[in-house]
């Protein structure tokens, strides 16, 4: 293999938890370390995979009973994710700002809508991933704990290494 | 961190499977292209763990009812334990010559005996390990469906980033 040029392809799944945040800063730490093998024969693309709710279908009601026209609901929603998808980008960059990741490697930023263990599951098919990093909660306790977690489902239903990162303040 | 000296330990669970031994593969793809950098600043220290099944305890009874002396038994159990041990560790071996690793990589071996998800978990926090690596499967189809996956319990217990490597032919 000695002057191939190789193409690696890592997807890391952020969202608004401290948490994924984490594990890019762990993803970037070890690309980092790559330095010198990166500049001469290894490309890496990074893509910052974000997942927002699905655009709302049935309820046009807000928790207090009160009823909105549904442009309404969809223009906020659609808003809300978009502020979101803005905000978890711009703390995304702010991470990798931090570390010195070479010209080598190639930043991407991916935005899927729906479940979002599916959503991952599906881009990291479609992307063709080497390696799927995310944090192990990420979708909060209640949610977890409700809907089970995304990571687990990832770790058993994707195809390509999966490494799972934990915040050092949740054990 | 620059000029610093750093220092990583990755643990690895290998067993019989083809899994943990391509689990390895990954691993150690992964270290030889840190190769430039390691040379100049960092240290790898890979341990190969394994775990070998707890010494037999209740029955002195095989299966088709006849009945054996305890010590019997048990120096059977270990000539099996120790000869799995040897022949996993071979195979590793065989695997990690295939890798041009260089010379700041340390490869231990480490045997443990018990429940494998807890003896790779106490192994994991007793060694300080920077990262786990470990297969899907690993203990077969029906233990796993009987003892729940080792690697989904590890995934959840250990503090350390874990990355679970699936084999190509297992999805």
């Amino acid at each position: 293999m000695e002057g191939d040029i190789s193409m690696k392809k890592i997807v890391v799944a952020v969202d608004e938890s401290e948490e994924s945040m984490h594990a890019l800063s762990w993803c970037l730490g070890n690309l980092s370390s790559q330095k010198a093998t990166a500049a001469a024969n290894t490309s890496t693309s990074l893509v910052l995979l974000y997942v927002k709710p699905p655009p709302p279908l049935h309820s046009s009601y807000d928790a207090a009973g009160y009823m909105f026209s549904k442009n309404d609901v969809v223009a906020a929603m659609e808003k809300y994710g978009n502020d979101m998808i803005n905000s978890v980008m711009q703390r995304a960059e702010a991470v990798y700002k931090n570390f010195n990741v070479n010209a080598n490697v190639n930043i991407e930023r991916v935005v899927g809508s729906g479940d979002p263990k599916d959503v991952i599951c599906n881009a990291v098919e479609k992307l063709r991933a080497d390696t799927l990093v995310m944090g192990s909660h990420g979708y909060g306790f209640f949610k977890r704990a409700l809907l089970g977690s995304v990571s687990d489902y990832c770790a058993k239903h994707v195809e390509c290494p999966v490494v799972i990162v934990k915040h050092p303040d949740h054990k």
